[in-house]
């Protein structure tokens, strides 16, 4: 690489990619930790991007309509940081920077969504960024379609590395983009042949551009260290409608020792050699320190920023008034007043007429009555529509031929879809919901566990939630998921009984704005247990009282989903022999256990028997049958030990003895 | 489809096909569940490949070197259940197929592996099967490496559909097949354009030959209908170097009513068309009748491959007897005798120098005695060889020009790392292990369910095991997951504390052969704590008194990994105040639980207060603190409850209170 012409012929572009070397430099030297070589090789195509293509304003971080740039190889953090710092982000100050991965700085080693303005998603694990920006794509493309060009109208980059484009999640990702055609979604793959382990080649021969060129995406391939090549490539890829992919030749640690070498993939801390390479950037600044005329040309494209800003509010402010309104309602995720009417009229009906259904099938039916009054909810299943019944009829299909589209046909792409829906509720104004049998939340696991990280309100429409799913076998059967979702901090994870808890449990996940919700339903149908309307939503706490005992209290049942009716059934059997049976039923542990410890000690009282039925491992329950005033020698669990197997549903309840018959039966021998 | 002319053209092919078809129409019919479309579609390429190129014995379902058929769209059971009991296994009997997804059968709706002897691997979750088969793949390459192609030389078959070929998996699958050369490996692409939800249209634009030649594959497209066109394919695969994909145009549930549909897809149940579909192939039979001249062309199949392994045998006993017994145990699974002394020898070097080492690193000083000596290993890393300590230095790299390289760079693809592993594990004569980060042991998911469902024993060296990895921050610290994994059932996990647990650790893993064992392990360096030789494998019975106490027994403290080290500063720290404590290391819960009362009792006894230690969620000690003698009201937990953050690990620990001192302090507490 010769540094020297490329510092002669773009001096000025020269020296502000060199201010992020440099910083990237400095901030690892300090945190002696980090990831040096992915900023300094990919510095030039970040300055052409932000000095020639990027709209943001750094005084206003969440314009809604700024392009999103998002960091997928997100190891190399420092460049994002340097970004924000040079443009001018009030909480990205140099002392953040000197505070690299220390506690309690927002600089963290990973980009962490929420830790500071102008980082737009949680990267680090790789993939998940590149799968995030077809979320953020489609979303812009929704909103696009619902309010105007007018107001939104914004471009998505991408960097991803070697890493991300290895990662299954990124086959995903791109294949769901080129079939929808997201033409507003640039990727610049960071093509420097090196990885950890060594050379790319020890480990991939894939043909990149190749490759992606058969997922229907435009590409491009370039010297990434050309400021006039990078520059033409993204005005092509704009001009472009499919989405477009610009293959960089770079190299890592451009101007380092360790350049082009898997040593320069991590943290370069010496010091002789970082003034070496500092020296070749013709740097003669001390660490952290950014002369005056290259911070300015920063800033200046801040203030660019700043008058695209001023001139979009004008025309917001020039909408009429309902679609104002309704745009305003939509970026700011309020939802409207009527949707309790909505939710309570339908509980009101359910507990009135009592049916016997799946909770996928009242999902459903919740779903008919929210979403024409949440016109911001953004469906969509991985190829099983009709088996997680998330599709309603006034959705129509989002596609190339129709953005106006609420319901997305995600394919066979669990991951994708989880990760899609990340950057969709990241980006705002639209409201994700997706669904999947729950056992193949296993692929979306990845995506699952960064709408946690991040607080991202992703709704995961989990059905076939137990070996009540039947012959298709142990392959099919979640086991182990509710106790994994529920050791998932920041998860909320509602498994609703019937009819009516269904509807509370959407209320509550629709009502929630800092995590993701997982609403575990079930294939087979289940009676209406809640006949008694209450306006309050009864799931909201957790846990609650469903039945009081008739006789003289003896016994508690706990349990979940459709284990509930078998509680009921075991209590009707115990009331019977004159053993008073109280039945709890826990939508959600999460809510139980953030309630006041008065409201759980009354509905968890000390003394009587404990049994917890549920189709799952009993791990999660250990605390509610133990704990909470339960003791060891009173306490009993009637659920799964194993995987399921092959069978008619009713049948493995039965093998399974997940019955009625065998709480009841518990509930004796514990009593003595 | 003009299915007149076909039948026409190739009446002995069309009948055997036509047998596969009808035997599927009649056990759905049966089962009144299933799918019957894949293989109406598939059966003309599964009856070419039989019929002219698998080589397999059904009298020795076992025999090591015969080709291997994989069903990766395993909805399409009926077409493997079919092909063995039409060629003669002698557990798929008709009455198996009558039984087809019931409760007991080995004909369960998707392929369980140890149900019936020629089901290769379990399929369902989609991609898994094309995953497991660049397993399969390498382990044929290298067992022929190491023993030479008169007794291992074969071919890996493998149907997919659009499915698998969606999900991200087959992407990793793919690629490393296409880096790894495997020559051996031929795909057939059920390019039916239909899944679930409707035409594949609806989803995905993927031009699938191109995609494969991009990963570096040999690709052919053909009319899957035709029996010559499907053979001159499987010819021309067989001839190129690379790993073929054969996409083949094909009709889902050929000759029905419901052809070239997404119902076809499903289960086609009508009766009236059944017989309408039978009337189209000229199948004047009744339910599951097979005549016998199509049944005798069937097994005359398993004839010739019985004359092949007939020929193997005498290859194999013409061998000198070191190779020859050398074959035999790895084929068997044996180890070698002197792996129990070479671990005891390891273990007493370590406790008698007792170094402060991580255990990912005293990981590798066991791997590097155990390697010379297990030659059957086969090891590799997700691109963090240098992190995962997996590497030792008599390995080599198993690569297209090294095939008696024992060492993978799987490259940065989790899933289809593990995936491979599950393969490699299941044709046998190989042991896998492969490292990552435990972190992204979230990407693997869906595969190491798969290990614990199937029983294949993989081992996973899962490192950097807690917040201990310090400065890359939440993204990146486990916090959920050895719950997660400890809800799995057949997973044993285990998390050893210092050199001489991880030396006990890799001998339960390494002597494990019914399911997957996960080896969690430590960035940060820990003292050696058991400075005392013991020839026992202590960790094996799960937990144990690693120090008892001293004064009165009034606290016990339950801990593992690198949280028995901060057991012991808290034990130092209570016994000089007189509270006697008793520190019990816990490496496995699972082997805990598995041992007899009576020892677990004398572990865990009763009246002591009884803190749990870990850098983890509380969710899978409950049991232990709460259960098992335990009281709520003197059980306390040291750990993590929400995800961790960026700082130096010290910090870490420090400030998310995981310390001796607040280990101490909840003991005082406790004790009131």
């Amino acid at each position: 690489m010769d540094i020297e012409s490329l510092r002669a012929a773009h001096p000025d572009h020269w020296k502000m990619a060199a201010a992020i070397r440099t910083l990237t430099l400095d901030a690892v030297a300090a945190a002696k930790s980090g990831h040096s070589g992915m900023p300094m090789g990919m510095a030039d195509i970040a300055t052409v991007l932000y000095r020639n293509h990027m709209s943001f304003d750094p005084l206003a971080p969440n314009w809604p309509n700024r392009d999103r740039f998002i960091l997928s190889n997100g190891h190399g953090s420092m460049l994002l940081y340097s970004l924000l710092h040079l443009t001018g982000y009030e909480q990205m100050t140099l002392q953040q920077l000197k505070d690299f991965r220390q506690w309690g700085a927002r600089t963290a080693g990973h980009p962490e969504y929420g830790h500071a303005e102008g980082i737009e998603t949680t990267t680090g694990p790789l993939g998940q960024g590149i799968a995030n920006s077809v979320g953020f794509a489609i979303a812009e493309e929704a909103l696009r379609a619902r309010f105007g060009a007018k107001v939104m109208n914004h471009w998505t980059y991408v960097m991803a590395g070697d890493g991300c484009l290895m990662e299954g999640v990124s086959h995903e990702a791109i294949s769901l983009a080129g079939h929808q055609k997201l033409g507003r979604l640039v990727v610049f793959f960071d093509d420097n042949g090196i990885t950890i382990d060594g050379k790319v080649s020890l480990a991939d021969i894939t043909d990149q551009p190749k490759r992606f060129e058969a997922a229907g995406w435009h590409v491009q391939s370039i010297d990434g260290h050309d400021p006039e090549a990078i520059d033409a490539a993204i005005v092509a890829a704009k001009a472009d409608p499919r989405p477009s992919m610009i293959a960089c030749k770079t190299h890592i640690a451009l101007g380092h020792a360790a350049q082009d070498t898997a040593k320069g993939h991590g943290a370069l801390t010496d010091l002789d050699q970082l003034a070496a390479a500092k020296e070749v950037y013709g740097w003669g600044y001390g660490p952290f320190e950014i002369p005056a005329d290259v911070k300015q040309m920063w800033e200046a494209l801040g203030t660019r920023g700043a008058e695209a800003r001023a001139a979009w509010q004008g025309r917001v402010d020039a909408m009429q008034a309902g679609p104002r309104a309704r745009f305003e309602a939509a970026i700011s995720g309020t939802l409207p007043r009527k949707l309790t009417g909505t939710i309570r009229a339908l509980k009101k009906q359910m507990s009135e007429t009592a049916p016997s259904l799946a909770t996928r099938a009242s999902s459903q039916k919740v779903l008919e009555v929210v979403n024409p009054v949440v016109l911001e909810t953004l469906g969509g299943s991985a190829d099983l529509t009709g088996s997680n019944n998330t599709l309603t009829a006034d959705l129509g299909i989002f596609d190339a031929e129709n953005r106006k589209g609420r319901y997305i046909h995600y394919g066979i792409r669990e991951h994708g879809m989880a990760a899609a829906m990340n950057g969709i509720a990241l980006h705002g104004g639209v409201r994700p919901y997706g669904g999947t049998f729950m056992v193949f939340s296993d692929y979306a696991r990845g995506a699952m566990r960064l709408s946690a990280v991040m607080g991202a309100p992703v709704i995961y429409v989990l059905s076939h939630d137990s070996i009540g799913l039947g012959e298709d076998g142990p392959t099919h059967q979640p086991v182990e998921h509710l106790a994994m979702m529920r050791a998932t901090p920041n998860t909320i994870v509602l498994r609703p009984a019937d009819a009516v808890e269904v509807a509370e449990a959407w209320e509550i996940a629709l009502e929630r704005k800092d995590g993701p919700t997982v609403l575990a339903l079930s294939r087979q149908n289940l009676p209406t247990l809640r006949t008694e309307h209450k306006n309050r939503n009864l799931a909201a706490r957790g846990a609650y009282v469903l039945a009081e005992s008739e006789a003289t209290r003896k016994a508690i049942l706990m349990a979940s989903g459709s284990e509930v009716s078998v509680a009921m059934e075991a209590k009707a059997l115990l009331e019977a022999e004159g053993i008073g049976t109280r039945v709890v039923s826990v939508p959600s542990m999460e809510l139980f256990a953030a309630q006041e410890e008065s409201y759980r000690k009354r509905v968890l009282s000390g003394g009587a028997v404990r049994v917890a039925i549920e189709a799952g491992v009993r791990q999660p329950w250990d605390r509610w049958l133990l704990g909470e005033r339960g003791r060891e020698a009173k306490a009993g669990f009637v659920g799964m030990e194993g995987f399921g197997a092959s069978a008619p549903a009713e049948t493995l309840f039965e093998k399974f003895g997940i019955t009625a018959e065998a709480t009841a039966a518990q509930v004796r021998t514990l009593l003595g």
